[in-house]
């Protein structure tokens, strides 16, 4: 869907670039594209279960319960399971959680349902600027939707901030509201069928307005405790019942985790695949590698991307202090963004370094478009102990955004101006 | 014209993504694309003018002739200029040349002249297959024209030739036709205006066809014959008239040169730039640091994109011994190729390392979308001995395609196919 309103764009810029068309009349069938999407997870779903066949591997479609701390069982449309294995892996994941008002659960929905919902979703409210949140907002206002985000304390909580706001000033410039400080009070239907939510913000003030869709998007929650967990003896943390396990392995030594269901561990798909890999390797082929979870590259898919690899800016003074950190940034022009005109203003990246020696990175961060391909090889690099001496001593490949992080050349420090200072070159 | 080319193509991802157009009836406007080209290269000339001149560096549009090795003469619209300086920068680039046959210079064009064409070019014949000769070649047929292209020996010659020739293929399914091993003999001007190019294949059989526009890319060579180089004492190679310097330094001493006029040396901008920029900071800077040449990335901008850094398969080997290095490959499916369906059967990288202990990495390469995008991060990574061992534990981004450099496993020795394993993950 994000792909979808990138592809609005590219309309608009089409007509720049001597393409006749009339991006102002044409329409998004938010119809075709939700049944595109659907045909795409089916057809993934379908390869899936064609490769573990393949590979030997038993799919059984049932939600499966701890009996024991060496027994699962399961009810499946075909009948009753009952499972015993020497090794068990809990990979399930989580699900968006709904906050504790009127009206959320019976009127809301989630990011689990938006890719599935069969009518336009109109006019949005999103509770929840987490990065879940911020891309559900940018791709509707890209297909054409009002939307309107409440924040209740900051934007994209974990992330640097200083990227963050600037995401969030972009979103704005795009149309995307935010109401900052803001919690939902209710959410009711209106006689007309659409919905009204109140809300709070942190001087107790209450407004509302009326939204076709609701989508909540305020943190997930692991899915443990359908597992009958405490039946398997693997203890959860308290506060949000995730599995704490060192190297992957629970505190009953059989029984492992990978995935989102790992208390403070990154929740992303690649970053689950690559323990479970190794995990398989460590149990069955003798390997002793064991997984990294420092240096995880991450991408946000707000309209313009955040790529991220290692520290924020604030973690870095946290651990190392100010005086030892050094922290290069620059504002740069996409050169496909010239013929159309298209805004430059949040285009930014910085690199967070130690300030002595070769001034080895700590941090990177590059907001603009394509910032997943622009990041993935630089986080190879910082696992090969790149340092800001080898950065600008890489040639770049002109012309491409990725080059700019090999200009770069200003510190914070300096006070210097980072808005580029050629229009290209 | 890339950019332009790859918009088409957005206009048929659109549609299926819900954006209700109907691409067969949207033509282009090569006048608008043009003037929209001319408008961005003035824009930049005025803006490098403006920071010249706030860098109190003149500059004077002359000619410039050496007159001895210390003395440079030339002249302007304002009158003559002689100009004596402690350190001469030879940095006169190149030209592309025409080949020796009737009608070429009369008839023909090149990349320089593409630019700014004032009617569209119509059914073209690119005659060369190095990368300009194939990017031209692209993003007119993307644009809509008939393209072919005259190949005289090998595509991409100086390129691994694997790669090179999955270039090709995705070109010719894209609809650019090639005449391999064929050179032209002759270009005249038909009655109706248009041009009649007669060429020859290696069996000395002669072939004809009519064409709107020859464009011929057939190399570059060196503006050194222009400066009166000879008066400077500065000796030029004999075949091709480049400038042999070591560290950028002539023979001539005060007498330096940097960009597409030295010899063996990558024609890329950035690579002058970055030359240049070392070399000002040795001679007024007290730096010591020399430009290293290798390691250079680039990318070749056909409508499938070509990325590429160290070296290639068959250098590798020339250099250490088949039985010593290692190739990983796999075939990958880009996300944004499904719902539009489009061909992902050139879609490939490869990996080319040293076999030994932990593999240390020696080239990479990229065929897909934002080919440049993604290789210069590796780029980097490689310039800090980057092995495959530590590609493999990086964690990729999802859903990228710069991740699919951390996911390969398959080497060309197993014999394994290197085809996607799964529709995504």
């Amino acid at each position: 869907m994000h792909q979808a309103a990138l592809l609005g764009e590219a309309i608009h810029d089409a007509k720049t670039y001597g393409w006749e068309l009339e991006p102002e009349n044409i329409h998004h069938s938010w119809e075709s594209l939700k049944d595109a999407v659907q045909g795409h997870i089916k057809s993934v779903n379908w390869v899936t279960r064609v490769e573990l066949r393949d590979k030997k591997v038993e799919y059984i479609n049932g939600q499966g319960k701890f009996v024991d701390p060496h027994t699962i069982h399961t009810q499946t449309k075909q009948g009753e399971r009952t499972l015993t294995a020497k090794y068990f892996l809990i990979a399930v994941g989580g699900r968006p959680r709904y906050p504790d008002i009127p009206g959320a659960v019976e009127y809301g929905i989630t990011s689990d349902d938006i890719f599935s919902l069969p009518k336009p979703p109109g006019k949005t409210l999103i509770v929840g600027a987490g990065y879940i949140g911020l891309e559900c907002a940018g791709f509707l206002r890209g297909l054409g939707y009002e939307a309107t985000v409440l924040i209740r304390s900051i934007p994209l909580r974990g992330f640097d901030q200083q990227m963050a706001n600037l995401i969030v000033a972009e979103m704005e410039d795009k149309g995307v509201k935010f109401e900052h400080r803001c919690i939902p009070k209710s959410v009711e239907k209106a006689d007309d069928g659409r919905l009204k939510v109140v809300w709070q913000n942190e001087h107790s003030e209450e407004f509302s307005d009326i939204f076709d869709t609701v989508l909540f998007a305020i943190g997930r929650r692991a899915l443990t405790k359908e597992l009958d967990i405490d039946k398997s003896g693997v203890k959860v943390a308290p506060d949000n019942e995730k599995i704490d396990a060192e190297n992957e392995q629970t505190n009953v030594p059989h029984i492992f985790a990978v995935g989102d269901v790992l208390y403070k561990k990154p929740e992303l798909t690649p970053v689950a695949i690559h323990a479970g890999r190794l995990l398989a390797r460590r149990l069955f082929g003798g390997s002793t590698i064991h997984m990294d979870y420092d240096n995880v590259a991450t991408t946000v898919f707000t309209p313009l991307e955040y790529g991220v690899v290692g520290l924020s800016e604030e973690t870095a003074i946290e651990r190392f202090g100010e005086d030892n950190i050094e922290v290069y940034h620059a504002y740069y022009k996409p050169t496909e963004f010239f013929i159309p005109q298209k805004s430059i203003v949040h285009c930014y990246l910085k690199v967070v370094a130690m300030r002595e020696g070769d001034q080895k990175v700590l941090g990177m961060h590059f907001i603009g478009p394509q910032a997943g391909e622009v990041i993935q090889g630089f986080s190879a690099a910082m696992n090969c102990n790149l340092t800001v001496k080898v950065l600008m001593s890489t040639v770049g490949i002109h012309p491409t955004i990725a080059e700019e992080f090999t200009r770069i050349n200003i510190t914070k420090r300096s006070g210097k101006d980072p808005n580029p200072a050629s229009c290209c070159s």
